[in-house]
């Protein structure tokens, strides 16, 4: 697809084309926003130049407000509850006629969280203080009744704990089931270019500068390009987004005839303080992930040994049978880090005014929860688009990062401004 | 290429194809002896669907009868002896004219034995006794001369050893280096079919029947497909092939440039008895393998988890620097093993009266050692082309594991006889 399919009638010369929503990004979070922009009536644009290859094609997929809940992190926790709460009808709204094999792969596997000796054991249990005072709900399980619900743990394994809530998609799926739906609609325009800057008009965005020459305009302009967000050429002026690269590897197995189902629950395990996570899909394969690191590989993609070599082993302690598995693939990606671990979303003010920049909404930085977060994205980029931003929200702000701003400088002045 | 191409002129029916030599198997055994064949002066036919993507896919081109010695296989060492002095002359011959990066990749990279703990330095020190009965250099070091040799090698190892006549090649570029020569020969066509079974006239072998119907006639047929010489229909009656699948996972990493040159040494190692090796090649990568499994995957190219992980470990073991190196891919295949471990080379006798079957040769079963002993393979395959075989290499004749014949039977019968 291309550039030239329908554009909207819209406020813009006989030429150019224009959007109601341009959406710099196709992973997760792109997808899912410019899905919710279309059910909402908009014409949308989406721009990248290989969709779903970023971050979103590593990814495990793990639904788990719970487990990922992190110390410290309490205040990320109501967003990751809010979009637990919308995964049920957001997969619904995208299975409908989907058939088995044409689906998200949404599943509501339970999450069975193992500690492998007595140190992974009191850190896992204060943990689940801190989640059952969050309002959580983790089920302290003997061994001998996790063994029951999943025989070929490792009866070493020191503790586990039972979490429902926790489920699981297939982000794979989940982008090619967006994309189809996508593909389908003649007021979607699927953009295979990269997105060069924001296009400026007055002191609003207007668009998209195409890498390699052209534009797009749009009446929203919404930045979802993950780590590639803090290159675009004429963000605002003085408008940090310290996204930072955290690499990790993440392995997809096969799981031979004879051991099926492997599991029932996605295990999630920690071996000697470093986490490991094993999910079982329907199709006979497991994921197994992730490692964090903050290196600088040669490339984005570069698989490291160490890495492979470290979820091996884990998955073996606490499930012995991974070593009868069949590996089928690693994949290395960088994931977006923030400074709070924390998404950048919603508007970003004028330096100054404190008003919202028109024409722009930032949905970057989702770090480890990008596949989660996705319909709370997609929501939250919703009401933003409607004019009804929902204040529980605020604290996500992209600008949050930005230092107190110049007052004696110009009331608003783009870094690499291209006017239109 | 197909059929069509440069039949020789031969006794023939007008419309058949005809070759002085057809070659079934494409791996690195029936490139070497194509390659020996057209330079005998012979026309050639090498028939394969998929040239070199079987075991010499996965071997890591060890050029190794030092290292490689085994208790009990004494009887092998000569072949494997005799493979490593015509090396050098062999990459010659094809490395000439062929620039840096297209060459066979062939090195007189030095190899050095490690021993990870006391039991595997007391095996490597009764292997070295055996390697000097046989006349061979084993160096005996201390850990400090191999660190200064090696500096990344663990400083916690028990012994090592250098072995300076073990060197290597890289099977895939030997593949397209001795692939690229025969394409530019107007004598040579490659046939990417899959051979169905020996085509017989009267007595003797003249040909091969292709699968899924058409046949090409030969002079001389030789059998180096692998594992599937024993599938071959119209094998002579009472030949029993005996080879089995032993499985290895293979490992290929990249360097960071930061490591380079992790290694100047081929690298073997024994850890808590179990072999590993890591060869440093000339691009900055390195090859560690290799395990060696008899299950039965679901494929022959499931990459086991299991085997993966020992790889891994163990080479860190050695080389802690590979939990550094970015992993490039990760290959199994399976070996054609035999029940002596040496292959299955040369004519084959007709029951009952001991004289050889004409127009047939057998080339298979090299197990682990194919590589090394291509040009071995191709040097006895022309001394029997020429009818001048040498009688030391007679031990391994392929009816070895063939039980006496029923003297009462017909003088010679094959099997699934395909009369032209």
């Amino acid at each position: 697809m291309d550039l030239s399919v329908s554009p909207s009638a819209a406020p813009a010369g006989p030429s150019a084309k224009w959007y109601d929503v341009a959406v710099i990004g196709g992973g997760v979070i792109g997808h899912g926003i410019a899905w919710e922009a279309r059910r909402s009536g908009r014409s949308v644009a989406l721009i990248d130049p290989a969709p779903g290859s970023g971050a979103s094609w590593a990814a495990a997929g793990m639904l788990a407000p719970v487990s990922e809940l992190h110390y410290q992190e309490e205040g990320l926790l109501a967003l990751m509850l809010e979009a637990a709460r919308l995964w049920p009808g957001f997969a619904a709204g995208l299975d409908g006629g989907a058939g088995e094999a044409g689906g998200t792969g949404y599943l509501t596997t339970p999450t069975l969280a193992i500690g492998a000796d007595a140190a992974d054991r009191r850190a896992l249990a204060d943990l689940r203080e801190v989640q059952q005072a969050c309002g959580l709900a983790v089920e302290p399980l003997t061994v001998r009744e996790a063994r029951t619900r999943e025989p070929l743990l490792n009866p070493g394994i020191s503790c586990a704990f039972g979490i429902p809530a926790d489920h699981q998609v297939d982000p794979r799926r989940l982008l090619a089931r967006i994309g189809t739906l996508l593909a389908a609609d003649d007021r979607f325009t699927a953009v295979a270019r990269r997105a060069g800057g924001l296009l400026w008009d007055g002191g609003r965005v207007a668009g998209v500068v195409l890498e390699g020459g052209g534009e797009l305009r749009a009446g929203e302009t919404i930045v979802a390009n993950g780590l590639g967000a803090a290159d675009l050429q004429g963000l605002p002026e003085g408008l940090a987004l310290p996204l930072r690269p955290v690499y990790g590897d993440i392995l997809r197995l096969r799981v031979p005839e004879r051991l099926r189902p492997l599991l029932r629950s996605t295990v999630r395990g920690l071996v000697r303080g470093v986490p490991v996570y094993i999910v079982p899909r329907a199709d006979g394969t497991v994921v197994i992930g992730a490692t964090q690191r903050e290196d600088a590989p040669s490339n984005p993609g570069a698989v490291s040994a160490g890495g492979v070599y470290q979820l091996l082993r884990d998955a073996q302690q606490l499930l012995p049978a991974v070593a009868e598995l069949e590996l089928l693939e690693a994949t290395a990606r960088a994931r977006p880090g923030t400074p709070d671990n924390a998404p950048l979303l919603g508007r970003a003010s004028r330096p100054g005014s404190g008003q919202d920049i028109e024409g722009l909404i930032i949905a970057t930085g989702f770090f480890r929860h990008g596949v989660l977060l996705t319909p709370a994205a997609a929501a939250i980029c919703r009401a933003l688009l409607d004019g009804q931003p929902d204040p529980r929200w605020a604290r996500f702000r992209p600008d949050r990062f930005s230092g107190p701003r110049d007052s004696a400088a110009q009331d608003f002045s783009p870094k690499d401004r291209t006017t239109a």
